[in-house]
């Protein structure tokens, strides 16, 4: 089996699941319990908590866990709205976010906040000049993707930081999911208040995820109860998940640290191989643009009927992201990059784990072409 | 280790956490690809959504997969409050629920809707014409807890259902989280629209629950995204989690329905001895009570230093809930109760779990008059 659809979810690692099993059974007490069983598992929670505040360079109380991405980006996005909406009740992200951070904002949009949705270019950048622009005095919060999901563009994050520092008013989120240990990240910079992590999409766990959110920054939770997760997050702590949340980050970093160039030459192979074959657009831009994701079409086939004819070769890949992949019709993403119709209904995403091998690549590449070749002659 | 806190944390079941294990590993697709990985996914899904629904008697498309009670909670009580408030900003609930409801609706004021808390008896259980008489024009919803964690109190659900259900734009929530497998209970009634499960209470895993929500209610979500659970609740399903919490249920109820007279006996053992320690105050109810809660209060003993000296002999018991086990002083499920100020400082609470035994009670009886007579003795 090859599996590249790593945008989608990863396979877990096992050291990961194993942490998860031993937490588990031998530390299931309650962190919030007043008894040794309870401080155990607390202890273990603070320990997890302070290595993935060391990972990422900031304060263990800036570390906020979380059932995923998707609670990540609506606690902060919400969070922030709910919180400051007597400051002003504009916000500003772009078209080409995560579904999570889109319906997020849309919904806010129905309690009376405005939203400004920022166009991106062919590459699926954002302007830097149009976001300065579209800042008002109403505006509380901009967020914006590290990485897109789709087709792999990497946003101008810190020169958004530079921008948004310059306004105290104003909050800046960055999703990071598709960008932790692909690329080097530093949240840890003026001007970015809130970054979200998910477990699942770095070999951790479903279920698992953090918001990081700069030290003293009020939200408004989601989740109200117990007060645990400095009051932000309530809810009995999934200890075993976060431990192996933990664990699975510093796998992932250690692999960006000393592979990164795998990923790289994976994604050479293979854009080498896709733009040989006749008709296939690229999507991913070639700068600007993370080592894992690979967006192309190939116009007049069906996406689906690509990804099971590879599927009978023992290959796994997606069409746009798995959260918007059951609404047929174009990628909103492609769109959004003035992709022409054909072009933006006929994407496909291949989307690199550290664990795919170039052997992997050459295999897809051969499979590739011939079932291009066999779709196109109607012999499938 | 005799463990007497369950219901803080149960400790997972082997065969829950066997079902985890097996699922991460062998079926770790996202449930929303196109491909077959995803697809087994979401065929294991489906299944353990038929199985849920199964055990709770509703149809498949009411169970909504939360990340635990507190989200459940939160879910339902912000989730009616913000979709609806167009209808009225009125909600009832009662002294005496967990910190999620309350805090919930803490919040909800902070936005502009009236809370009602209802007060309780001696017993803990609400008035039925108390209730009755708060709705008002207003009046979109009501939440009440089945069982009351602390002391044990079973609310007049199915009452209560039948006056919500006379009011046709009120909704009532019942927090399920001390109840399930505990005593019988049927959500499919006509009145209730939802209902809170948690995972970790019943031998399943942390970050694990549902929701349960009539046909056809509305929510506004909490969490945005790809639409997973129905919309009503986004973000990449924790398959293995959920498959976890279908055997966490199925082996709770079967507990229910053969050992339930365990649980009984055990409690009134604890009863029995506790009743004889001269001074004590037991606070859980003869009647209308759960049968794995029994708090009590030994005046002028502080109840931090009983369980620490409880816990030299092996014995973990809590004093009120885990969620609230940090902040000092009273509880205040116990002022509500109307016990004055030493008994509301000193509650102690056990918790039982099937898997607990009649020996284990003895020689925790044991040891509860050796520790008393110790303490007050000055001896520790």
């Amino acid at each position: 089996m090859i599996y590249f659809d790593n945008s989608a979810t990863t396979k877990p690692d096992p050291n990961v699941l194993d942490s998860f099993i031993k937490v588990t059974q031998d530390f299931y007490g309650n962190p919030s319990s007043m008894h040794d069983l309870g401080k155990n598992a607390e202890t273990l929670l603070r320990k997890a908590r302070e290595q993935i505040a060391n990972l990422l360079s900031v304060s263990n109380d800036e570390i906020i866990f979380t059932s995923g991405g998707t609670e990540g980006n609506n606690l902060a996005i919400k969070g922030i709205a709910l919180q400051h909406q007597a400051r002003g009740k504009h916000i500003i992200t772009t078209q080409v976010e995560h579904p999570s951070v889109l319906l997020a904002c849309e919904a806010l949009e129905e309690l009376g906040f405005q939203v400004t949705y920022l166009p991106v270019d062919n590459y699926g950048r954002i302007s830097i000049e149009e976001l300065e622009n579209s800042i008002t005095n109403e505006t509380i919060l901009v967020s914006v993707m590290y990485v897109n999901n789709e087709i792999g563009t990497i946003q101008p994050i810190e020169e958004i930081a530079a921008i948004t520092n310059k306004y105290p008013k104003l909050f800046f989120h960055v999703d990071a999911v598709q960008a932790y240990g692909k690329i080097p990240i530093n949240l840890n910079i003026d001007g970015i208040d809130f970054s979200t992590l998910s477990g699942h999409k770095i070999h951790g766990l479903k279920g698992t995820g953090l918001l990081y959110i700069k030290n003293g920054t009020i939200l408004f939770p989601l989740l109200h109860g117990g007060g645990q997760e400095m009051k932000v997050r309530s809810g009995t702590e999934n200890v075993a998940g976060i431990v192996a949340l933990a664990k699975a980050m510093r796998i992932q970093l250690d692999h960006l640290n000393e592979d990164q160039k795998s990923l790289v030459e994976m994604k050479s192979e293979l854009l080498r191989a896709i733009e040989k074959i006749d008709g296939t657009v690229v999507n991913t831009p070639t700068e600007n643009a993370a080592p894992h994701i690979i967006n192309f079409s190939i116009p007049r086939l069906k996406p689906e009927v690509v990804i099971h004819a590879l599927e009978e070769h023992g290959i796994y890949i997606s069409t746009k992201s798995a959260c918007a992949s059951k609404s047929p019709d174009k990628s909103s993403v492609l769109v959004a990059c003035q992709k022409n119709d054909e072009v933006s209904r006929s994407g496909l995403r291949i989307s690199l784990a550290y664990s795919n091998t170039l052997e992997e690549i050459k295999y897809f590449n051969q499979k590739l072409a011939l079932v291009v070749n066999q779709l196109r002659k109607g012999i499938r």
